[in-house]
């Protein structure tokens, strides 16, 4: 199974009045570690969109257990990987270390979305194409 | 059980390409959400800071679920009230609407800490007062 | 002159670990201001992409002032109004005031465009129309 | 002069649903650079805390002038120098160049603070050590 490490510096703007990460963060930072997955997987975001005409892989759920706090000037390194392909969905699970101890895990549902014809609903899911999810084997 | 309805206008900073709400920024609204829900049972969190001397209520684990989205300029309502209380945690819902539909429910499981003594650890767990948890009911 | 004033309640995720707003967060809360001021000359943003068929108004220069913190909590009042009008740009200036003491200025110069039919350059300026700067006198 | 380089990749959640980033991300980026400027100087801000009793450099005044835009999945690369030391104050300046073309021009004036005994204030300007700005020659 493809897994794909990011190594993260925490920045002044990541961190709250308590001086450790502010939690939204996080989310922000797993965003991109599920994007450069798709890039180790030979599937860039930009090269996905245009390739398969999709809209994008909007988040339909995603959960977050937060065991150690990170703060400033930490260097941490997260881990990410698809753990399950359904036929519209499939869900991203990242591991963020800190000093080698896992601080925060967490859980995505991710959607395979076009854009709409019916402007009121903006987008909607399609099948996965099997040479995409065969990628990450 | 206390209630608290904040009202939010989707600005253009929230939304990415797709046009619709960046999901980290719904963490960012259930914060703000969590905040105001305590500011309304006569708790602004400036002043739980002082009066108890805690160092804030981090969030231990947060869960997400997106079914539908939104756009810069909507105006949604987010629902929130305190669902469970533990000893040191306690547990937040919230629930956002668009146009009267469900569009995101989102739970929060948070921790009341101090500063620690240990640098290391930054913050501890500690009990959380009765006179708190009375207020939400 | 058309002015906007708009109240700003500083959320814990805007701070940093010195307590106080991070300052990129201002500029949110500006352009947040300035979609707000054109909203009371009767062009919200959403209409006037519609109704003039442009792609936004990019930011080409701003520039901000602080000459005071603001923290977690505190609430604060943002004055805004269009200070010039140009070909096919336009100056914003921002106030912010705390406890009615001037704390942040900000100016802004942003531009009408439309997207550009060369995929490169993504979006191109056009000139304003008249009845869109004579809402702001 | 001492100049830092610093490749940033553009992230999904840094753009706006014109598809480009969203202006104040770029204040966050230069922020960034702004501490990789001080660590390459040997001045880690968390070290820079610590060995000088201050509070953090806070900024004082800021200017941005944006002359390309920049898309997601983009590779752009931002280059930053002290370009004059105050007594109490400092000026940055950051170049961002995509693909070797200028496309944002930011200029930063930033003070020196320590915490204030005086709780209203907060914060109040000290003299730069001449030992931090000869680290930058």
């Amino acid at each position: 199974m493809l897994v794909n490490k990011k190594a993260i510096h925490i920045e002044w703007g990541d961190c709250d009045p308590l001086g450790i990460v502010y939690y939204p963060r996080y989310f922000e930072f797993f965003d991109a570690c599920t994007d450069d997955l798709f890039e180790k997987a030979g599937l860039p975001m930009t090269k996905l969109l245009e390739t398969y005409g999709i809209a994008g892989i909007p988040m339909v759920e995603t959960r977050a257990v937060f065991t150690a706090s990170s703060a400033f000037g930490d260097n941490v390194t997260i881990e990410s990987c698809v753990a399950r392909w359904g036929i519209t969905s499939f869900s991203v699970e990242h591991k963020l270390f800190k000093d080698n101890i896992l601080a925060v895990e967490c859980f995505e549902k991710r959607v395979w979305v076009v854009r709409s014809p019916d402007p009121a609903k903006r987008i909607v899911s399609r099948p996965i194409p099997k040479e995409v999810s065969d990628k990450f084997s």
